[in-house]
């Protein structure tokens, strides 16, 4: 037997994306031992259950120093605290990668509170369904061929940046890199726009006295178009404010798309309307999830 | 052996809609001959070719006379030209359905198209996935456990309703009926203003330099919120056409939810944000398809 990887690593949130991170590096005979810390004692008491941490966290200033490694898979909003409370017990050795959705907001919180600590932070997304939530719903292979997105700060070693890579590439994922700022652009596009979207169709018929009739005759169309509002409101509620300004301008950008389509069905404009359509179907059709 | 329920059915259009049906009917022991009439000679060779026509019809006229059956399955924006040109030589047996995505406009072309023959129109419209298209995409089992909505006209007798139904019933179809009005406001709503908004975002993307960049990072949410605009741009350019008042109005109701989701994230408010998307939340979950 070889030692693990990590001897020891700290999930902040113990539910979809830290309690699969956790599943997958146990399956991966990577770790040692997992300690957990969550708002929610529910929650972690869950994870206990289910094998995901070893140990409930006490004391977080006790727990990171002689951590290998810190995963914090809360909610956006929360992690500029625990990057606070932390940062004055780090290990010279300890690295921290991250779960969240958005990075520009994440790194600039790192920034303000890791201090000169800021070199062992290699920020992560991961790129995975998150649909459903909580410590139940983690997965083992919830990673496995799910691209994961690191933005590296310019600080990290390239030691610093490997390591973190190869904690994700053991829990199945297929790592790339970009920039905070590329990252944010690209998923507000493709990912936030597409939540705002479906979130907003829902709610738009959520309004409805008919709502009940409606809804009995829609079908599998409607279904994956809006498969995505069944997101965490909490979730979204932070990742539309963490990424604002990207996302603003691609709604913006969307807004107008809906008037050009608006002006082109008033008027009846059929080579228009068929032209849009067949644009996207031709890109649509053309494109496969990698 | 018994004679089947329908001794000769004829098909225009042999594509997905009308060779499912066909497909389905045959392996229900229900129908005789199936002959096929279409625009593409080369769509009804593989017809043919796929056991979905017995025959390719030469001369309507000559054709709808004897036969029990009749399914319109082109874009609806023919059916018009089609009813023309049959309704001289109907049987006085003969009945009609068809499967067009919207009612009214079918309707409004049966009235003005098969005269005194129009108590033999039943109209339905089948609501299966129709992303692909063409022949080659007709399933057996298309229909089974999807829903047809029948919108009767006063002028249908109560068998001709029950036959058609049992028609759609022999698919494996589950069959309900509506109003032609009540159908196209229900649809503008659950499936013709979704895949506005699909094909709408698809097309926004199309129009970017970094295109290739953006699609290499979408991921789920990407792929189920767009695969209803790998839909067909002719048939959704004639349904949006055909649906116009209702579609026009649901487009502008869901462009007022987005602005006042801009107005929200502009600024930066969050409880409203969390509020919309919590309402969406709460309504999808418990949502299933029936």
């Amino acid at each position: 037997m070889t030692a693990p990887l990590f001897k020891k690593i700290v999930i902040f949130g113990a539910g979809l994306i830290g309690g699969s991170f956790a599943l997958a590096l146990r399956k991966a005979n990577a770790v040692g031992e997992v300690v957990g810390f969550g708002r929610s004692e529910t929650t972690l008491q869950q994870a206990m259950q289910l094998g995901i941490i070893d140990r409930i966290g006490q004391d977080a200033a006790a727990e990171v120093g002689d951590a290998d490694l810190i995963l914090l898979a809360t909610p956006v909003g929360q992690m500029a605290e625990i990057m606070a409370r932390i940062a004055p017990h780090l290990g010279a050795l300890t690295l921290i990668t991250d779960g969240g959705s958005t990075k520009s907001d994440v790194v600039a919180a790192a920034r303000a509170n890791l201090g000169i600590r800021i070199a062992q932070f290699v920020p992560a997304h991961p790129i995975a369904g998150a649909e459903k939530s909580g410590a139940g719903a983690a997965l083992a292979d919830l990673y496995q061929g799910k691209k994961v997105v690191l933005t590296p700060l310019p600080e990290n070693s390239a030691e610093s940046v490997a390591r973190v890579r190869r904690a994700w590439e053991l829990c199945g994922a297929v790592v790339s890199e970009l920039t905070p700022q590329q990252h944010d652009a690209v998923f507000a596009a493709v990912s936030h726009l597409p939540h705002l979207l479906s979130f907003a169709l829902v709610h738009d018929l959520a309004q409805r006295d008919n709502r009940d009739l409606l809804l009995s005759f829609a079908a599998s169309g409607f279904r994956d178009f809006t498969r995505i509002a069944a997101s965490s409101p909490e979730m979204w509620r932070d990742i539309c404010l963490a990424n604002r300004d990207a996302l603003l301008d691609e709604l913006g950008l969307y807004m107008e798309e809906l008037g050009a389509l608006h002006e082109a069905l008033a008027e009846a404009d059929a080579a228009r309307l068929e032209q849009t359509f067949r644009t996207a179907r031709e890109l649509r059709a053309g494109w496969t999830e990698q």
